[in-house]
């Protein structure tokens, strides 16, 4: 069996960057066990001769194999301390940086000033865009659709809320979501503020056992959580989205990233939050 | 002047990754224009011949300068179709596979199976936190704080609630927050119940001017906006803090994620969501 290799994301900002490439290459490694660190905000030469003594002391602990050391540090002088380190060092920033200097015939300003901190034209547009989906939510008003991106059908536990929440947080996009209930599928009918808004309207499904599993989490051996519960608010869910010609979604073995991107495809919406 | 620049992001899944490094990489060039594009879920040889089809068009009108390509995917035939494509193709995968290879001494699975989708486990678990961060948003329930990861306080728009949600989307932690009101104020106490839990107790504060900025977004010409009142709850936000010996954050200059990154570091909190 192979040992347990250790993973260091190093960054000058959040490590999200760092973490979510690095991760990206090692899920490539199947078989492989990793033990994983994030060190953020190395944005001075003291944090990043900390950062080298801290991974150095992990890499000298008896039998270790040498560390993966994954780095999105943009300022030379803080990557030349961290590229010493005992470690596999790869520098997300130094692969690519030479080459986009030459393509674009200038050089980059290798300063975590441009990178770092907020826009607060996109600061606003995505807290507003939180704001509108917690307003808007599962329902609950149905005012101001008319300032809505786009409006999420699905039955109780689709994801539509994570959904929401995500498309204005990530891109500023003002999401609400109604939930399909027994009401409307016994009547057959939108509510009419909902209908009126025809063009903005997207669906969500899943499969019955997905949505049992995920309904029994909060509500174990109920009706509302049984496969054919579940099965039956499926089918007239797709009944209502294809009478209705909505775009629908399967989201039975999605993330939340991946349904929010696909909705961005589907509505031709774009990312305002840049 | 410069010409505006073509910038695709390529990628398998989302394209979240291929753009976050793109746009890392692309900040450091602030005198170009860019004009960007996302091609996710290219996962197909189709879907590949597609995108170059596409980027190849816009590569060929007048004038253009050859479009940046930054890309994510993993299949091998779907890499080497984009690879043949009419730009400066930076291949984020490609760059440091073979390294790893070598290191791990075992061979990638260069398929996208295994970064696909989702992990049914951390789904619910971060589904779950963003229920939490909604139940316990805002003070409007005070029960179960007994689960919660971390307890924000802070003034009315401070960036509590975008930042609970994002700990329980991004990192699957339970987030609730307090606000701090005129009555908190007044009396110089905590409720009973956040009080009990003092060890999860992180504050966020900011500027005044900045404050105001964003409260007159909602409400301007107001005395809820305005500097004096901002500044005056501000000072006593800190004067709580201090008191209570509460950890807190200045949050004036900073985005969400970056807010997060800093509640996890300082809470030692570590990121569920893997």
């Amino acid at each position: 069996m192979q040992q347990t290799r250790g993973v260091f994301f190093l960054s000058d900002r959040t490590g999200i960057t760092a973490e979510t490439l690095g991760n990206m290459l090692l899920t490539q490694f199947d078989g492989v066990q990793f033990e994983r660190f994030t060190l953020p905000f190395i944005n001075s030469r003291q944090k990043a001769a900390e950062a080298v003594t801290r991974i150095n002391a992990y890499a000298r602990m008896a039998g270790r194999a040498k560390p993966l050391v994954f780095s999105t540090a943009v300022d030379d002088d803080v990557r030349v301390l961290l590229q010493a380190v005992d470690g596999v060092f790869i520098d997300f920033f130094d692969a690519f940086i030479a080459r986009l200097e030459k393509t674009l015939g200038t050089r980059a300003s290798h300063s975590i000033g441009l990178a770092h901190g907020i826009n607060p034209g996109t600061y606003y547009r995505r807290i507003e865009a939180v704001n509108y989906a917690l307003a808007h939510d599962d329902g609950v008003s149905m005012r101001n659709y008319g300032n809505a991106d786009v409006i999420l059908l699905a039955p109780s536990r689709c994801g539509k809320t994570p959904t929401c929440l995500y498309l204005g947080l990530q891109y500023g996009i003002y999401a609400a979501n109604v939930p399909l209930t027994e009401e409307i599928f016994e009547s057959g009918r939108l509510p009419p503020e909902v209908l009126a808004q025809k063009s903005k309207l997207y669906g969500l499904t899943t499969e019955a056992e997905r949505l049992s599993e995920i309904r029994s989490e909060r509500l174990p051996n109920s009706r509302y959580a049984s496969v054919e519960q579940c099965r039956q608010e499926i089918y007239e869910t797709d009944c209502i989205f294809r009478s209705l010609g909505i775009k629908a979604l399967n989201t039975a073995r999605m993330s939340v990233e991946e349904i929010a991107t696909v909705i961005l495809q589907d509505m031709g919406l774009k990312s305002l939050a840049r």
